[in-house]
C-alpha cells in the first residue's frame, strides 16, 4: 500500500508463491496448452508476455490453424460446392450454436450462429418489438450501454414507429411499463466490468409484459461469453426465462478477429420470432425459390444469407477446448484472477496512483478490471510496450481483460509488476 | 442435330481439335494456373473433373491457402490485438472494395466489403427509398428476382411504410413514376442468365426520380460477380451512373463458402446514404464511445459491425488473381465459352432433348447456359456423378456456369460430349 511496498523484496516474494500455489492447485490449468500463447511475439523470451486483452480478441486455440486449412483446401478446393452437403457447411450456424449453447446455460436448438453483433442486436430487437405486440412504442436501453446498442436500437425503433429511452439499470423496474415494446440490457458494463442482475432486471421487464434483449458479451467481461455468475452459480439464459440474446464469439471464445456471433431465440418465441432481415437461409424452403417468405422453424430462423464458413470454422474449431470445462470452474477462476490482480495492485502500486472502478463484490463482477488512472493512454502504451497487452478506453480507463482457459496465477503477478514499474 | 450426330467421330474430332486451337490461342490460358482445380476430388486422373459451379462457389485459389495460414498463425496467433492496426484489418473492407472496383466499373472509394448479400441489400433497399425523400411508397422489384431480394424488399417495405410490387423488367419504365421510392433489379436472370439492360434501366428508374439498386452477382451468370456486357463493352457501374449495388464475393470472385458481400454506393450519394444498419464500424469516431450515432463519410458508412478478418483474407487472397487481367477479354471469353458449349450441345446431343433457355444474343447473355430437360434432376446427378458439376435448378433446368479465368474450351468440349453421353 505504501510507496515502499513497491520495492519491497518480501512481499513480491510472498505473492509470487502464493501465485505458484494457486498455479498448481488450478484445474484448468491444463487448459492453457491448448492455447498458442506467446510465439514470436517479440518479446524477450525471459519476460513472456501476459495477454490481457481476451475481451477485446481471444488467443488462438491451438487446434484452430490445421482445422481451417483443412477447410480451405479439401473442403472448399476439392470437393468444393459438395461440401454445403458433404462436409456439413450447411448445418454449420446451428451446429455451432449448440456448442455455444452449454456456454450460456441454454438447451440445444434456441442458438443459431451468423453475422455480426451489430446485425443480431437489430434482429433481436426488431424481433422483440414485434413480439410484445400492438400498443407499445419505447424501446428501453441501459443508459450506459455499449454505444453500438444504442445506435443499432435507435434504429430499430425509428424504423418501427418507436421511440428509445435509455434509462439506469437501477431504476429500470421503475421505468418500464405498458408502453415499453423492448428492452435492451448489456450483461456486463464493458467500461467498469460490473456484472448486472440479469435474474431480477428479466423479471421485471417481463413483468410489464415486455421482452427483454440480453447483450452477452460485446462489452466484455464475462467469461464464455456470456456467463455470468450469482451467488458463484454461473446465470442459465435457459433458467432465468430470458427471451433474447446475443452474443460475439471473438472475445472469450476465441473464434478469431470478426468471428461471426450468435443469436438466443428462447424456443417458447420461435414461433413468433418475426425477423426484420428474411434471407433466403431462413426460408422453410430455402432451395425452393419461392416468391413468398415461409420462415422455417427453430433457431435456423434467425439466419439471413449464406452462412460464412471459413470464420465459422475457426469458430467450431475454437470451441474444442470447452470440452470437459466445467462453467463453474471457469467462473470460479475468473473471481480468484481478478481477486489476485486486485490483491497484487493494492501491494505493488503506489497509493493513489490508481483508482478500481470494477465492483469489488463477486456478484457484480465481469471477468475483467478497470482502473482509472490520469495518464491512462500513456501507462497502457507503456505496458503494451514491456508485453503486458491491455485495452485503454478513452479518457482515462485501463481495462484488463482475465481469461480463465489460458491465463495463470503467474501471469497475473507479473502484470501486476509490471504495471507497478511502469506507474 | 442429329441421333447419328452424338456417336459421329468426326465431329468429334473436329471439335476437338477446334477447342484445342482455341485454348492454344487465349490469352487467359495462363490464369487457370493460378487455381487448384482437380486435385483428389476423386475423379479418375484419366478424365478430370470439368466444375461448371462457378456461379455457386468459386474454385480455389492458390494464393489462398497460405495467406489464411498467416493471418490464423502470424497475425492472430502472434499479434492478436495489435493486428487490427499493424496488419490492416481494420481498413480491410475498403481496401478490399478497391480491389473489387475496377472489376465492376467503379472508381476507388465507393465499394465496402461485409456482411451477407442479403443484409447488403436490405441497407441499399432501404438507403434507396430514404434518398428518394418523401412522398414515395412503392418499392419495385423485378418479378424473376431471386427470391431473397424479394423477401429483403419485402421487410424493408414493411419497416419503412412501402409497399413491394413486382414488375416485369420490360415494362419497368412504364411501371415507374411519382410513388417510386425504390427499384431492385438483378443483373442477371438467376435461371435463364439472361443479362438485364443495366444502361437502359437504370434511366427509366432515374427519370422517375428514384434510386435503383442493383443485384450484381448472387443470380449468377456474369463473370466478375457483376460484369456485364454492352455491345461487347464491360458494363461500368460508374459510367451509367447506377446509384446503388449490391455483389457477393463467393462466386466469380472466388472469395470462398460465404465470403463477404459488397456494397456500392455511389459517391455522389454518400453524404445523403442513411443505413438502417448504422453500427459502430459506421460511426465518425468509431472508438469514441459516444452515445449519439454520427456516420463517417465515405464507403465505410456501409459497415455494420466487426469486420469478419479470415473471411476477409481469403477474398483479398482471391482476388489476386484479376492481376494484370483485362475485364475486357474475361467477357470476350465467357461469350466464346459459352457459344463454344452451345454449338458442342447442338452437334451432340440428341435432337429435341434439352431446349436451350440462355439467350443466343451476346447482349442478353450472363456467363452460364441453362438448358431444359425434363428429367434435369436425374441428368445433373449422373453428370455430376461423372465429375461434370452443374446445378440442377427446380423444376426442369440444367445450369451450367463458365468462369473464364479457369475453365478451358478442352473442359467446354468435354463437359457437352459427358452431357450428351448421359442423355
Amino acid at each position: 500500500m505504501s510507496e515502499s511496498a513497491v520495492s519491497s523484496p518480501a512481499i513480491r516474494t510472498a505473492l509470487a508463491i502464493r501465485a505458484a500455489e494457486l498455479d498448481a492447485s488450478d484445474e484448468l490449468g491444463k487448459v492453457r496448452e491448448q492455447f498458442v500463447l506467446d510465439t514470436g511475439s517479440g518479446h524477450a523470451a525471459d519476460a513472456p508476455g501476459v495477454y490481457l486483452d481476451g475481451n477485446s480478441l481471444g488467443a488462438l486455440p491451438a487446434a484452430v490453424p490445421a482445422h481451417v486449412a483443412d477447410v480451405v483446401a479439401r473442403e472448399w478446393g476439392e470437393l468444393r460446392i459438395r461440401s454445403w452437403t458433404e462436409s456439413g457447411w450447411w448445418e454449420a450456424p446451428e451446429r455451432i450454436g449448440d456448442l455455444i449453447a452449454p456456454l450460456v446455460g441454454a438447451a440445444a436448438g434456441q442458438i443459431v450462429v451468423g453475422d455480426s453483433t451489430s446485425v443480431n442486436v437489430f434482429k433481436a430487437v426488431v424481433g422483440a418489438v414485434r413480439l410484445a405486440g400492438e400498443g407499445r412504442d419505447e424501446i428501453l436501453v441501459d443508459e450506459g450501454t455499449f454505444p453500438t446498442d444504442g445506435y443499432i436500437a435507435t434504429s430499430a425503433a425509428r424504423l418501427t414507429g418507436c421511440t428509445v429511452r435509455p434509462v439506469p439499470l437501477d431504476s429500470l423496474a421503475a421505468a418500464v411499463g405498458p408502453r415499453t415494446a423492448a428492452v435492451l440490457i448489456n450483461h456486463v458494463d464493458y467500461r467498469s466490468g460490473r456484472l448486472h442482475d440479469l435474474p431480477g432486471l428479466t423479471a421485471a421487464v417481463q413483468a410489464a409484459g415486455a421482452p427483454g434483449v440480453w447483450g452477452l458479451c460485446h462489452r466484455a467481461g464475462a467469461p464464455a461469453g456470456g456467463l455470468g455468475a450469482h451467488r458463484g452459480v454461473p446465470v442459465g439464459l435457459d433458467a432465468h426465462g430470458v427471451d433474447l440474446a446475443v452474443g460475439c464469439t471473438y472475445k472469450f471464445l476465441n473464434g478469431g478477429p470478426g468471428s461471426p456471433a450468435y443469436l438466443y431465440v428462447a424456443a417458447r418465441h420461435q414461433a413468433a420470432f418475426d425477423s426484420p432481415l428474411p434471407g433466403w437461409n431462413s426460408h422453410v424452403e430455402p432451395f425452393g425459390m419461392r416468391p413468398e417468405f415461409v420462415p422455417v422453424d427453430g433457431a435456423r430462423r434467425g439466419r439471413v444469407g449464406t452462412p460464412d464458413i471459413l470464420s465459422m470454422a475457426a469458430l467450431e474449431a475454437a470451441l474444442g477446448v470447452w470440452d470437459g470445462v466445467p462453467v463453474e470452474a471457469v467462473r470460479a477462476k475468473s473471481l480468484a484472477l481478478t481477486d489476485f490482480f486486485l490483491e497484487c495492485v493494492a501491494a505493488y502500486v503506489p497509493e493513489g496512483r490508481v483508482s478500481v472502478l470494477t465492483p469489488l463484490e463477486h456478484d457484480a463482477r465481469g471477468s475483467q478490471v478497470a482502473l482509472r488512472c490520469d495518464d491512462a493512454s500513456d501507462v497502457m502504451a507503456a505496458l503494451i510496450a514491456r508485453g503486458v497487452v491491455g485495452d485503454f478506453r478513452a479518457p482515462d480507463v485501463l481495462r484488463f481483460g482475465f481469461t480463465p482457459l489460458y491465463l495463470g496465477f503467474a501471469d497475473v503477478e507479473r502484470a501486476a509488476r509490471v504495471l507497478a514499474e511502469v506507474l
